[in-house]
């Protein structure tokens, strides 16, 4: 089969390997329809992820077809519809019993990172019944690809865990995809302000349309005096950091008010200042999270009932023989635009 | 009357001053019984606090009887007795509506700051409607004078902002007074396991007496790696830094498993390091917070059906007229074995 | 001044009565813009609310301008726009320090009830501060009345009891004003289902305008089957009872699913039969509350965000001249389909 | 194997019976250790159990050791020692994946009532890795028959449910083995007051020693009265339901303060009677609940840390042999003073 494989920092190509195989008894195969390309892969591209060997196929979103299952699944069956969570969950260990999948003893991120992921043909899911789920009848597929994890982690990390809610004020610093779809998710909780900050002013501009209040390129360094006269003074109850660099991390600690939270979603490669000599008496929390999926089953009523349309995050497709072009253009999404690319198999 | 004045930083002194009187409707007077030194007495008098001014009359606790009430008071008369809470709460504005009395738009910790207090005969509380609460029949004065900052202050920056629960892993890293009253009111929630961690085995020795299960003195640099083995290898689920420097806050971050909450309620006066590189996927919590004294009733009502006895923390008696040695023995608490210090009025 | 005036079972007047005066240091006399009549007024009028007694001015809502204030109100002044709270808070008691106003051991609700009410060209209200609410900038009037009472009541009765949450299913039964009013208020939360029940056919029209997602009328008995074929057979998360009878709180036992809520907002004069022998063991919950408007501020801020708007819930407008005739279409509301109507004093 | 069988209403018997043997890739056959004998095992020889047909072997408690397992077990072994739940859970499910086990599409309560059960020499457990708890080293066998059932079902349906907490005030109606480990677990959350009412006060005694800090036989018929004037006229916090009649029902409805929680644990045959003519307007919540033993992970902690002591409910110990007369210990407790009795098999 076709397939996206690594091959060290910088380096990937599209090669010829063999179908996956049932390993274990709750393994299911499934042949991909649709799948999509990570931020997070373009950071094992830079050599970034020590988990992720040469060698590996990338990718961990998708949908696709059940091909195979192992003797011990029961509730999924070859040919049924399904999505694939970024995150693999085995339902039985301390970890998923409280809810973070994340930290599955034999799961959690591991598709197209420890193990061979979904830019391919075929996939191997392990954990496939709590890991897995069906698509329901009419659902969009490219709808349901941006359930595999941009919606999820960004409603998780930055909405749930910044505690957004009716009649708030939310400030989200980064405009990329996982910042929209924070924007996009954080609406299912109807705040007053959703105000976002980037330094490209086409994303801001996709940010009001997707229904931002208010936005700030942060290019003239006065962000947060801006956040400040929007919050008349008091500062966002909700400052959701969706970059991943220590200036934003800074800027969400200028902005966020006395009783607020600092909800990171970005993906972090340095140690950063924390200005408690400020902030010890400011009542704040300060939350990370990697997904943990458990609201994907929520998130696709909310899909199929019209209450968020992932589609508008998509603004490029490609087939499977084509994935390079699908990453350069996702690569350089100042020039081309991109938010998501659909890449069909 | 007698009052502790602050002179500056390093200096202090017992002087003659004036009695208060009522400057606002909702004022009281009350004549101080027993008051206490926080150990925010001593920042202040190091010069850490910008908005104490010389002049100022220093003390933020204690219990006493009301001397007289403003225009506007009608639920407290002369002659109650009452606790003082080191938070003034108008109960009126956002803050106060939502329950963070310490940012009052016309109040939070004010007394023995911005206005005089204590630590003297007399003292005006304003909005002492909502700041001062009468003693049952039968209270403790000494007891009560505990609930006036530090077990609120252990408890709900600690203990509630921790999320200590029944079964749960705690770590203390701090066993001053305030580390104490965080060990005591943890128990509240019965977890399974609350590590004390220090330098000085005297107060590991009183953290046994007073209920931790495992202490650790950090001195040999390795106290992170005993938490992992006592807790195999998951770390905490709540971190409870208690003493304010970069050193402590660091060991918080590397003990709290994943899933956990570090809850600070140490006073920093520096910018502190993150290492947000690893805690970003780790799905943890930081919390900051001034108290805010809310649950002052339901404390009183733990001190009064004998769940917790604050007495314990009680270690040396004076009277007011000889508050500057009590000042000694709270200051040097390793060679006086002082956690906290009656003041008799 | 002109006063509506209840004389007693099925009685009431347009009577003169004298300008109310300030009896309280925390009293505020309001000039009367704009009140309303709600469905707990006909309560009255009928005999069923035994502490309003013959002589009293009703009314409960309402939006003015403070013409007084007594001494010890510091943070209102003369000239004010204020909305008038149903509920009269102290701030000071427990239950108000519990945010559960509406237990107020000196207010709760008492306007127009225990106290003359505003239903007239001036009204006091006790406890000014904590009970009467600024009017931002640019505010509608008109909308603001409907934050005194229904809006609050429909949101913190049934919506926030109710747990109405993103993805859910919610059942209203009741689509009267204040069944309408928790439906508006429940989209604040993106449920995936709202299905509104009633016997008037005209009142499911306006709740699918008002962004019902199914409607089903009752009168065929049948509602309970056609609820649970919407819901794949598994019940509602969330039943609100917006009525008051017993045959519409045994509906909500009918089609609460399993882990549900049964949030009751009507006004219930009689016993009622639970059947314990079938919910024992169903995980859910019911809930009762007399509103506390803890969430007024919140629904402010959402009114003024345009996400939700009240003014949907007005049909009928009146001077306060003649307001009989408004009580009059209000009480025939199948007929003049009245849902709230609008009194200008 | 022996086994204790159910004929139909009034009848059982010890009789030989083959070893079970494993029907589906997650079952695994427990080799009973120890057992006991629940309430619930009378109402179905009672014949209220329609579930249960005859022919039933009972039992839904128990440690055993794992005698072999299913091709999908992988993370339990052929000689755990483990502790079996009541609740069978798939950890697939809807309800699983909630955390509502009790509602598991394929489990739920079904031990010893829609399929065989623990009185026996072994067992049949499906979906065996999520719903056996492996015990931990120098674990009390005989305390870990408590956490089968007894001390989650107190704890869950009552404590978790009843929001019990520091401070509050828990009235528990009905002094049995299940009242009584409400009562034991209560105190994880440091109630300041627990008022244990019944109608022998040889039970109240124990709960004293367990204990309770009033007692109240409520053979006069003033128990609420007794409830009224122990809190001040309040009521109380928590009013636990722990027999499962109507008088008992209505008694929790008396004493429940406003803002308070009935939680109901007792299994009721009869509808009864909700007094919403005074509880409509009183801010309570009543709640139901099949136990759903999520709590088993975080109670075998506090047992293993000492915080509760689950011996104190066993009174009783027989042989499997003499298992009908264990059963008629437990059925005359009045004469026996039973609480739990231990089978030991």
């Amino acid at each position: 089969m076709k397939a996206l494989v690594y091959h060290g920092p910088g380096q990937k190509s599209l090669d010829e390997r063999p179908k996956p195989e049932i390993q274990a008894p709750g393994d299911a195969i499934v042949r991909i329809l649709k799948t999509t390309i990570c931020g997070t892969d373009l950071h094992i591209l830079r050599g970034d992820v020590e988990t992720c060997a040469p060698g590996r196929i990338l990718g961990h979103e998708g949908v696709g077809v059940i091909d195979a299952v192992g003797s011990g699944v029961t509730t999924l069956h070859v040919g049924d519809h399904v999505l694939i969570s970024c995150i693999s969950s085995c339902g039985k260990c301390e970890y998923c019993r409280r809810g973070m999948f994340s930290h599955c003893a034999t799961g959690g991120w591991i598709l197209g990172n420890s193990i061979d992921g979904t830019q391919a043909e075929f996939v191997r899911t392990p954990h496939a019944e709590t890991s897995l789920y069906p698509l329901p009848d009419g659902a969009d597929e490219e709808a349901m690809v941006m359930l595999s994890d941009i919606l999820p982690t960004g409603f998780e990390c930055g909405v749930l865990n910044g505690k957004v809610a009716p009649g708030s004020s939310v400030a989200i610093v980064g405009a990329g995809p996982i910042g929209l779809a924070a924007l996009l998710t954080a609406q299912l909780y109807s705040p007053a302000q959703i105000i976002m900050i980037d330094l490209d002013n086409a994303r801001l501009e996709i940010a009001r349309q997707f229904g931002a209040t208010d936005t700030i390129n942060s290019a003239d360094g006065d962000a947060a005096g801006r956040v400040m006269e929007l919050t008349a003074g008091r500062g966002v109850d909700t400052a959701i950091e969706a970059v991943g660099v220590a200036a934003t991390f800074l800027l969400c600690q200028d902005i966020v008010g006395a009783g607020g939270v600092v909800a990171n979603i970005g993906v972090h490669g340095q140690v950063v200042e924390l200005h408690l000599e400020r902030l010890w008496s400011k009542n704040i929390a300060i939350t990370t999270r990697l997904v943990d999926t458990v609201s994907t089953p929520m998130l696709l009523k909310t899909v199929q009932s019209k209450k968020i349309d992932p589609l508008r995050l998509i603004t490029h497709r490609f087939p499977l023989d084509r994935i390079l072009e699908a990453y350069d253009a996702f690569e350089h999404a100042a020039d081309t635009g991109a938010l998501k690319v659909i890449i069909e198999a």
